[in-house]
């Protein structure tokens, strides 16, 4: 039986014996009696275990280590002294497995720091228990969102042999030995004794593929892990992350910001009507009022505003940027900050200009900008991004040979123009993003469970 | 809106005017009047479209090309000449995107050899569209169940910095340039300069790292894709695929049968639900019969049978083996056919010899065999391979070292023993294979999106 079972119902058990199978949290005695804090994982909240002098193994109960693996039994009872509303009074207790000494996780405060370098053992703690729970529950939130919208869940390729994105910004993937290439008679790899028989890579996206997949069943999403090379070491950057990448037919950019907002609000009700305590516990001891900023999201509109009138507004702020704004260029992390202060809520930015976007996406009739979208909230930044696709032929391959993209590896592609093309927008989710928004944790390697970034590929 | 919307309240619309946006999959006309197959992706059959001369632009409607995305207005009306219950009258047709005259997907039998050739258009055919719906469907059952059951989805990395599983088998993955290639003073590839400051490989299972969380949350779940290195060309291998990794603490080898069981049976029951217009193209096209199979799966209680009692089973059948069935060697494919044959449906081999098994099975009290378990099903063969894992520390380390496993690398997996270890089992599903299965579909290429075999990585 879970633990989690037992709460979901636990009148039911009030006075019945029942056994469980869990985790020792702590374990404090006095001369008489003594309490485990007791967890199987499936529920947030330790169950209290009392046991006492009666009891025939008394004293070995008492010498049981944090961290070991039980087998008990004993009768759920009304609680009298503890903050829970039961108990469970002991009638034996089985030690399946020990913990050794040296255990690193013991009750008390360890630093986040710390618990990456055992990452192992850090979900057995309060707070990554409750963050890798909730990114269960997100994700699940996100597949029944799109499911039950007749969307049909792709899953793009990982490797590929196309370098479309530019071969420099992507992993290379061999199977050859690196310390004993073969080479061809110019001395350069010769790839076709590698596996694929050519050289290969690992996609950042699978947007261009899942437009293939849309232009057949109208709606897909994807759900897949996403590696980027980016040497960056930030708390928002990770070089394997997990992202959400719809791709939507016979939809335009308002279409597209309509299913962002829905989708989001969706997810937000699903994991605050499903992990209460967790989110109670983000409240309490991770970022005050999460659960109010949550649900005042839930109820709001949110503001659309183009590029143009967001750098008006930014250029009118009596604020001293670090940036100076611009009208035709990006936008930096302290304007998203401004902006989404303002209006104090989620903010779609739109119309961005072309030269700052990639090639796949529309022109707007201006020629300077295109149907783009940023979704920006409040503490996190950029969220979502997506756009309006160009469903031009022509319009794209100009724009793809302005920008250098190569048209041979991607006719595929572009042939979607030419056999039943139509408007059609999609937009990127990075999930772990979304995770430190539910949450309030706020570095991308407490939201995964084996962080790799730069120097860091342990596990 | 949706046509799957439409057909799930068909009768609602009766008599009402309704917008849709889709493709063209045929056109046929007289003189008079002609028929459109209208299909938007959402829904297997197609919506029958009837435009007649009174429409202004009869002739440039007669002349719109298979393939097209149309946007079209007009009236559900009962059917009476079609083997539909209803279609639409058309009051009016916007192309929105033409289709060029040589657009591969006409309406007629294509191969799939050929079809596969084309893999950005086949999900437009009936066979891949059904394929690739029932593949979505079936993964969110998998999600349903699992998180139904108290389990976390757990993202295992794909990059790893440890070559546990024999790096000769592993990809590499690396951001070097492989044509200048940094060295170091013994003329070895120096991989500090590498992104991770070390060679990184892509792991082929995510099982090592589902125990540790296993062994926080009791039940969790991987569902990802997995890459191996296997130079095999064969109709069941590929080098992506996707699978699921559950992991159950507190589990021994009968529980994880149990699980594997109810499992497979509520993923069938689910895609026989929600999926019944493809389900009746597969039993009608594919494979004959293929509903009567799975529904029996259902209701059946799957066979279980020790690996010493399946080699005694071949031993005494009158068949002329290729491969002579022998005690503590592997089953051959045409072994695992003659016993679900034999069994007239699914049947779990457990206990198998410990020579031909990975080192993280639980040994058996006769120190031969190990507590694994497979299952296989009639038509496809082995669908999922678990085991009890070895939970004693000392076992483990030695059959470690008798397989020359790096124990350095791995401390994080051994220390799972010494920190509250418990007996604990888990098991991989190959989510390709399931699919075969579900739909009788026989070659791997045919159900992944865009298949990666050796010597093919296109798209």
């Amino acid at each position: 039986m879970d633990v989690k079972d037992l709460f979901d119902d636990i009148s039911k058990y009030e006075n019945k014996e029942v056994e469980l199978e869990g985790w020792v949290r702590n374990n404090r005695n006095q001369s008489n009696f003594g309490f485990i804090d007791f967890n199987d994982g499936t529920y947030f909240k330790n169950l209290q275990l009392v046991y006492d002098k009666d009891l025939k193994d008394f004293d070995k109960i008492s010498k049981i280590r944090v961290g070991s693996a039980l087998r008990v039994r004993g009768t759920i009872i009304k609680s009298v002294g503890s903050n829970q509303s039961h108990e469970m009074k002991v009638s034996s207790v089985e030690v399946l497995g020990d913990s050794s000494e040296d255990y690193p996780i013991q009750p008390k405060r360890h630093t986040r720091e710390f618990l990456r370098e055992v990452a192992y053992l850090r979900p057995r703690t309060n707070l990554f228990n409750a963050v890798f729970r909730v990114r269960s529950v997100a994700a699940q939130a996100i597949h029944e969102y799109f499911q039950s919208h007749n969307y049909v869940y792709f899953h793009s390729p990982i490797i590929t042999g196309a370098d479309c994105e530019g071969s420099g910004q992507m992993f290379k993937v061999t199977t050859l030995d690196m310390n004993n290439l073969p080479k061809d008679k110019d001395g350069k790899v010769d790839f076709k004794e590698d596996l694929f028989g050519k050289q290969a890579y690992i996609t950042g996206s699978g947007q261009l593929h899942g437009e293939t997949f849309a232009m057949a069943y109208k709606k897909i999403y994807t759900f897949g892990p996403t590696m980027r090379t980016e040497n960056s070491n930030t708390k928002t950057h990770a070089n394997e992350f997990w992202m959400i990448e719809p791709e939507v037919a016979f939809c335009d950019l308002e279409g597209i910001m309509n299913i962002e907002e829905e989708m989001l609000k969706f997810v937000i009700k699903y994991v605050l009507d499903k992990c209460p305590l967790e989110m109670e516990f983000f409240d309490n001891f991770v970022e005050k009022g999460i659960i109010d900023k949550l649900n005042k999201v839930v109820n709001s509109k949110f503001v659309r505003i183009t590029h143009h009138d967001a750098i008006t507004l930014l250029k009118e702020a009596k604020v001293d940027f670090e940036f100076k704004p611009e009208y035709g260029e990006d936008i930096a992390k302290e304007h998203e900050k401004y902006i989404t202060e303002h209006f104090n809520g989620p903010v779609f930015i739109t119309d961005w200009p072309k030269d700052i976007k990639a090639f796949y996406m529309k022109l707007n009739p201006d020629n300077e900008t295109v149907a783009a979208v940023d979704l920006e909230v409040p503490g996190s930044g950029e969220l979502m991004g997506g756009s309006q696709r160009e469903d031009d032929y022509d319009k794209l391959i100009k724009r793809m040979k302005e920008m250098n993209i190569p048209l041979a590896g991607l006719t595929w592609y572009t042939n979607l123009r030419r056999f039943g093309g139509c408007y059609h927008s999609g937009f990127g989710l990075g999930f772990e993003r979304l995770i430190m928004y539910l949450t309030g944790v706020e570095n991308i390697r407490d939201v995964i469970p084996y962080p790799r970034t730069p120097n860091n590929c342990d596990y």
